[in-house]
């Protein structure tokens, strides 16, 4: 028995046996929003079903708390709960469910460095053997080459190799690996590929690695999102089984190697002319990409399989770089505290600083760092989806339709992404909002409306098309203030173990997508960041991916990179005797 | 249309489309004598139809020239000449055309090391992770260990089961590098492989790296030998395709695998505890056992592919050892004097020694050395396959029923391998014949006979058993002074070169299985051998695999290995101005 399914407004077909729809969505490749990976806790995978010739599970339990009577009637479902039976049966997608992504922050913050890459390319042309001669032929390649090895795969190709390009060769090394040998002077064309893999998104780079030019830059869904937004439901996903761990290696392998077509069309650039790539992610984005087992670092005491930066070959991965190219992560820091921050470091040169700087890289976990060349102190704060729009009543991500400012002039004012009509309101939206309501006495410190009220309209059914009003009730002023407070109180226990007052603090960077689009005033009305001068705040951007470039680019910030985490003391929060009491305070606004 | 072939006395069936039997014979893996690799030339691929119900080509003019009319008779064809067409068709293989191997020579000279392998095991009792002490898995593993790398699929491995073995494990290092992690302590099973690759017949060892032991030894014929007793033949082959050249190397890995399945039957000893094997074999063998196209090797200037060791990972080749064991070659010399003659160097500590020696490996090329600490000249002569019985129109290799031993006491007595009927003559008893004709005025210097006879009756057919008598004629007897001549004029160039005299040799080290058969004083009448004292000659035995043993077990001699081909001067004879006058000489008795 199988049903045919199909999803609109994709168009696309898919028969399969009966199955939940968010599953067979999986199987088809179709991204439906999920945040709790499928669990029934979100209610964020509605989907619309527009026709049937056949047979749905019935409305349950879980739908019946997520979805209104009125959404009941026009047929959404929550596509975790509905499974398909039999039958033909079309699937409408509504917007707020499917997967985009906002236009990847501007990196703002780059350093330049001096280029010296570990990838180098030299044309050789050598004599041929004769009989006085007859110096065996890797040998005499490494002869101008110095102290080289290489592979069994180039050293099989090597004997035909150099008769055919008639000893006229550039060979190309990493550091002193032999990976690759091409005919004649392709000295000019060396590449390299730095590689961003965030939670929710993918960002790839592709670097000169003769001029040091950034030439391309893309990115995509991270698609492990269909398997929970958040990091737990993949890490409890991936450690079910060695099968899924794999499922989600590949996912992300595919979407890199997708971007690196993209950037290889864009710049007439092949993929085995890129020679290396660098990785950077979170912990666990990191464990995924290699196929490390990650439950560890979801459960006390959060243990990582490994800080020190990984390197293998592209081959083993699958990585469409050339097979030989190397494969590089920079080194973790902590089990919560990734290879995105350190090359977060990398980039704000806060490890080389006599002043003190912080740094804060907003997301589901806050990553944040305090100090200068001699101690940093890292910590990491389960800030929560808040900021993302999760467990917000009308939240959404940064999407089109999002509302993303909100200022009050003779009434509410806001402005959508793609100025389109408002179907909800982000991160930055939210943070304005609280700002501007308790800067107007509309909700106290506590984040209570002082007039009795339950509920703030941000925008009504008449401008919004639909059926219900955008509002931000308490619940969810209380849910934004718990995840500023997690932020707070953790900027807070690392000033104070580092025993510094906020006006000692030169600068402070925030990096992320996210943190791009935040009211600075706003976010220090709020508490989010500390209250210093607006010009010492300094919205990096996505910086991870400028970091992993700029290791491409250099041993020497490749070798930094490996003693920056023996200046870092982790501190976990959890520990600390006087979490709880901060924590508390940093609540209230 | 299929032909049905069944070959006898194996009693092995195969359907195929029409093909040579030699072909047939070859994709079903059976082995047929075959020296010129099927092409017509050597004669030596003899087989009987016992039984036709179908078709086989006519016998041809190569076949009347290599068969007597009896033979044809009898049913005797040539497997390379003659074609199945179809029909079933049985097929007996003779004695004289199936492959069987001579024990392998006992290694008389073995040379203690000081144990100490690159392979060390090290059993490990971890701490727990805490809260406190969240150590990554990898760095916890590191940290009594020292600066170690390892490969992605141990460090996959890593997390999960440093847990299920409760922090209890032994890592095994390969150098600095992490090849394998075991529950519990098991530091007393390590082993290693140690093999000789020789064109002929393949010698496995295995070695405790904890003792030092040598457990078990093994061997079989090289299966190449299926594409040409000569490793011209092979090369020639292996250039034509890929595929060919794949199929060499999956040959010989594949009989170097069921060596080790054996040995491991027969100690007790599991594959994966084997975490290192070492390979040595002439320069050829060398190259198809990695895979490496080879034709260079065998066309003037003689240049291999690299002459350093190579290592390379068990998994990438096959080998079924650990998977992540090293996979280590000697290095070479030069294009024709392998890794086995560097073997043979540190097992006579030539390399080490005040007084010159020479070492003498004969075989279808004969390698010779002559030197001291400061330095080795070397060269290879192509001294042909008379030794082992080709182009000798009775000549066999040293197998059942071969005559072995022939000396002159009231007439010809001989000595049968096996005490069986003799069937043909061998190198070893070749060598003594030429000397009793020689001294007993039968031959002059030149190897004519003085009475003007033709030949020389060794066996007659009573004693025989089959149709013919076994004879020598001046045209056999011409093939081995030719051979002897190639080697004399090598070790004459040789001294000259050195400027020493026959007396200032201190010793003479004969290598191979051949040496280890033959008459000194015999060897020394015909010219083979320098005319020295014969307590100062030496019957090595087959001291390659020594040789790769000890390099198995000390780090120092392997770094001593790849040390001597510095040391060692080759010479190419055929560049040498004089060498056609010594040559000319060299042949005379």
């Amino acid at each position: 028995m199988t049903v045919k399914l199909t999803f609109e407004p994709l168009g696309r077909e898919t028969e399969t046996p009966p199955n939940f729809i968010l599953e067979i969505a999986r199987d088809a490749n179709i991204t439906i929003r999920s945040d709790c990976g499928g669990k029934g806790l979100c209610g964020k995978c509605k989907i619309i079903i527009t026709s049937i010739n056949g047979k749905v599970s019935e409305v349950n339990k879980i739908e019946r708390e997520h979805l209104t009577l009125n959404e009941i009637e026009e047929g959404y479902r929550l596509a975790c709960q509905a499974k398909a039976i039999n039958g033909e049966i079309t699937v409408f997608i509504p917007p707020e469910s499917r997967i985009e992504t906002r236009k990847v922050a501007e990196t703002i913050l780059e350093t330049d460095v001096e280029l010296n890459p570990p990838i180098k390319k030299i044309h050789l042309k050598l004599k041929k053997p004769t009989l006085k001669d007859a110096t065996p032929d890797f040998e005499r390649l490494k002869s101008p080459l110095g102290r080289i090895e290489t592979s069994l795969n180039i050293l099989k190709r090597i004997p035909k190799f150099l008769r055919d390009a008639n000893w006229d060769v550039t060979a190309t090394l990493s550091y002193n690996r032999l990976i690759e040998i091409e005919k004649g002077d392709t000295t000019d064309r060396s590449y390299g590929l730095a590689v961003d893999i965030g939670s929710s998104k993918i960002i790839c780079r592709l670097i000169d690695l003769v001029t040091g030019e950034e030439l391309a830059e893309d990115y995509s869904e991270n698609p492990q999102v269909a398997y929970g937004e958040d990091i737990i439901s993949r890490i409890s996903y991936a450690s079910k089984s060695d099968e899924n761990l794999r499922r989600l290696q590949k996912m992300v392998i595919d979407a890199i190697n997708k971007i690196v077509d993209k950037l290889c069309e864009k710049t007439g650039i092949k993929d085995h002319e890129i020679y290396e790539a660098m990785i950077v992610g979170n912990s666990v984005m990191h464990h995924l990409f290699f196929g490390i087992y990650p439950r560890y670092l979801g459960r006390s005491p959060f243990v990582p399989a490994i800080k020190d930066m990984i390197n293998c070959q592209a081959r083993e991965l699958g990585i469409k770089i050339n097979p030989e190219g190397r494969i590089n992560s920079l080194p973790l820091i902590a089990g919560f505290i990734g290879a995105d921050a350190l090359a977060d470091i990398l980039v704000t040169q806060m490890h080389e600083k006599d002043e003190t700087n912080m740094l804060i890289d907003i997301g589901t976990n806050t990553e944040i760092l305090l100090g200068d060349k001699d101690k940093i102190l890292a910590c990491s704060s389960p800030s929560g989806p808040a900021f993302e729009g999760a467990h917000i009543k009308h939240g959404m991500k940064a999407v089109n339709g999002a509302i993303e400012k909100i200022w009050f002039s003779k009434g509410v004012k806001y402005e959508t992404i793609g100025k389109e009509k408002p179907k909800g309101i982000c991160g930055s939206a939210l943070i304005d909002l609280v700002a501007e309501l308790y800067r107007n006495g509309i909700i106290n410190k506590r984040g209570r409306f002082t007039k009795g009220k339950h509920e703030f309209i941000i925008a009504n059914t008449d401008e919004r098309g639909t059926k219900e009003d955008i509002t931000v009730n308490e619940k969810d002023i209380d849910n934004l203030l718990v995840a500023k407070g997690a932020i707070r109180s953790a900027w807070t226990i690392l000033m104070k173990k580092l025993g510094i007052e906020e006006e000692e603090i030169s600068k402070v960077y925030v990096a992320g997508s996210f943190g791009r689009y935040i009211d600075v005033e706003n976010a220090k009305i709020i508490g989010l960041l500390p209250d210093i001068p607006t010009d010492q705040i300094i919205f990096a951007g996505d910086i991870a991916i400028a970091g992993a470039s700029i290791t491409l680019k250099s041993i020497q910030k490749r070798i930094e990179s490996r003693e920056i985490p023996k200046l870092i003391d982790y501190i976990e929060l959890s520990a600390e005797k006087d979490f709880n009491r901060i924590f508390a305070r940093s609540i209230q606004l």
